[in-house]
């Protein structure tokens, strides 16, 4: 059984925390630990706007605070972020998501995120276009 | 892009709320959804104490509200569960859950429930150790 405290890891600020400017992501759980899948508690600044496309993982997002929206880019079509409201990319979709105040999520992704991953997205050798935040 | 939201799924009080007296699950993506796992927000009464085995899966539970502990039965070891604490039961573990407060748990499993299993672990066919809050 692994057992982690969110609250900890951010103190910690390892290299289970990583971020840039407008967002930060705790990794609590990476490819490493075996589970199949990987899980992250990511904050999005109030007011940012991302652009995101993951060409490789699913992801599912599940909103614990805060409010926004998401525009899945191929449809055009803009859906309302808020406490309970999840959004599952099943189709690697490119889209925005925008948060009015700071948005609190919680990311599972398969396949799972290395952490090898999430150095490139995090700045160094990802395109802009690839960039993931978790 | 799926998009659901949990307020609107617990207001339906469909087939994909699953309860009994003490435990009550949201299925938020199951194996159908194509995304590799399946994600669930659930409620564990104040009072109440689960022991579970998940013989065929894998799952993550990340605390966002309430507080607890989980005993690991093969360890002996308990610990402490309150917001931001995650376990992942990397080795199938069989474990007791105590809500000391409200329990409220995102849950990730791998491989998804299908909710055939939700059927079985909500009564009629499954054996108590096979219970799984799914």
């Amino acid at each position: 059984m692994i057992v982690r405290d969110l609250n900890k890891i951010i103190e910690a600020n390892g290299e289970r925390v990583v971020s840039d400017a407008k967002w930060r992501s705790v990794r609590m759980l990476l490819a490493d630990d075996g589970m199949g899948f990987s899980f992250h508690i990511t904050y999005l600044e109030a007011g940012s706007e991302h652009t995101f496309e993951y060409k490789n993982h699913f992801e599912s997002v599940f909103c614990m605070k805060g409010s926004g929206s998401i525009t899945d880019i191929a449809t055009g079509e803009t859906h309302e972020i808020k406490q309970g409201v999840m959004y599952a990319l099943n189709k690697h979709d490119r889209h925005i998501l925008r948060a009015d105040e700071e948005l609190v999520m919680a990311c599972c992704f398969n396949p799972p995120v290395t952490g090898k991953e999430v150095h490139r997205e995090d700045g160094s050798y990802a395109a802009a276009e690839d960039l993931e935040t978790a």
